[in-house]
């Protein structure tokens, strides 16, 4: 069976990009919960990592004697085993967006993701207005969302970016649903529906519940908090 | 025919990546040459992209009716509609191993990104070695570098990091490689030879012929350098 590594559920936006897809899809996998002691070079987190994977980080998907790192590469690997499951979408067109706008969150809106970092459990509407008010590059990266799913859920017809299918993107941006949600930033309506379409998905939901369930606070995950 | 929007030769690196890679694979392209004057909303190059990308970067890919942009899916694009051409690894195991290292690439190595940007023209020793005593995140980047194409040069036997074949990993680490050079970063023999075999591949000499040829001096490109 597939086995996934993962970090904290309630700090790890990159861990949350495949055990959704996993889940939403139906495709069975073990999880490996690793704790997100320290990154330092002799954390628990970093030895029991060091045996699996040369990059020392989550996620990591292990297939029998193939191991997958890096969250695009599983989706990749994931969707070529399982075509049956339509991953990305089936019109030609429709997947080239969809991988496009999927590269595109890989490696980009870096504003919002060091500014606004996932912390599922917390509500900090404050923050998040100071944010929005003094951070240019995080109104940037938000602009582009609204505009890139706006732009999707019209094309394809919603509820989520290609229509009724949860793709890969969705999964990519589940994270970034979660930000705009625990920072409260402003989006229109059409899009805050689909933020709570997206957190409302069984695969999501069960990954939102794990993560309150886990009451883990790490400092070093917390810009904003001093205690839960 | 499919067109291919790419910057300046000399100092974009996304844009290299697909370029040499359909040169390399012999798949016939346009390619569409903006140059950066800068990168405010009512420059050229932006007012030149806008018609064709919503992210108001480069490279697109046009392909008739459809737009891909980023160099990842441009990539995955481009292998799904050349089976033939063999872009990854044919053996599934190499495939998800040469899958994750580009996607590390497409989201990681910030610190030799942002402090060695591409400048294939420029030849600045003296700026790598203080670089490289001064920055901690380059040595890692490197150190990173040198045990993953080690790695992948023994396992699979060289010249490339996937065998003989020349890949989309290979690709993805070419502008890489032109920042070793540029810089003079100290690395291993091995990978010296990996570096330097990817410098004379045709594909990649095309492109480093015209970025030569470019002399096209971009301050906003250069932190290194008044002149050229």
């Amino acid at each position: 069976m597939l086995q996934l590594y993962i970090g904290n559920k309630n700090y790890s936006s990159w861990s949350m990009r495949p055990w959704v897809l996993l889940r939403e899809a139906g495709i069975p996998f073990e999880e490996v919960a690793l704790r997100f002691d320290s990154f330092e070079p002799g954390s628990r987190f970093k030895q029991a990592l060091q045996a699996v994977c040369p990059t020392g980080k989550v996620p990591v998907l292990v297939d029998g004697g193939i191991t997958v790192w890096d969250t695009l590469a599983i989706a990749e690997y994931v969707a070529e085993r399982h075509p049956d499951k339509h991953l990305w979408p089936q019109d030609p067109a429709a997947r080239a967006q969809a991988r496009s706008v999927t590269a595109e969150m890989h490696s980009g809106f870096g504003a919002l993701r060091s500014a606004c970092p996932m912390n599922i459990e917390a509500h900090l509407p404050e923050t998040g207005a100071l944010l929005w008010r003094d951070r240019p590059g995080v109104r940037a990266d938000v602009q582009r969302l609204v505009e890139m799913w706006g732009a999707l859920l019209r094309e394809h017809g919603g509820p989520l970016l290609f229509g009724s299918q949860f793709t890969i993107a969705d999964a990519f941006f589940a994270p970034v649903c979660m930000r705009l949600r625990t920072y409260a930033l402003p989006v229109p309506e059409p899009i805050a529906a689909y933020v709570e379409h997206v957190a409302s998905r069984p695969g999501v939901k069960a990954w939102i519940d794990a993560a309150l369930a886990e009451q883990d606070f790490l400092d070093f995950e917390e810009p904003y908090r001093l205690g839960r």
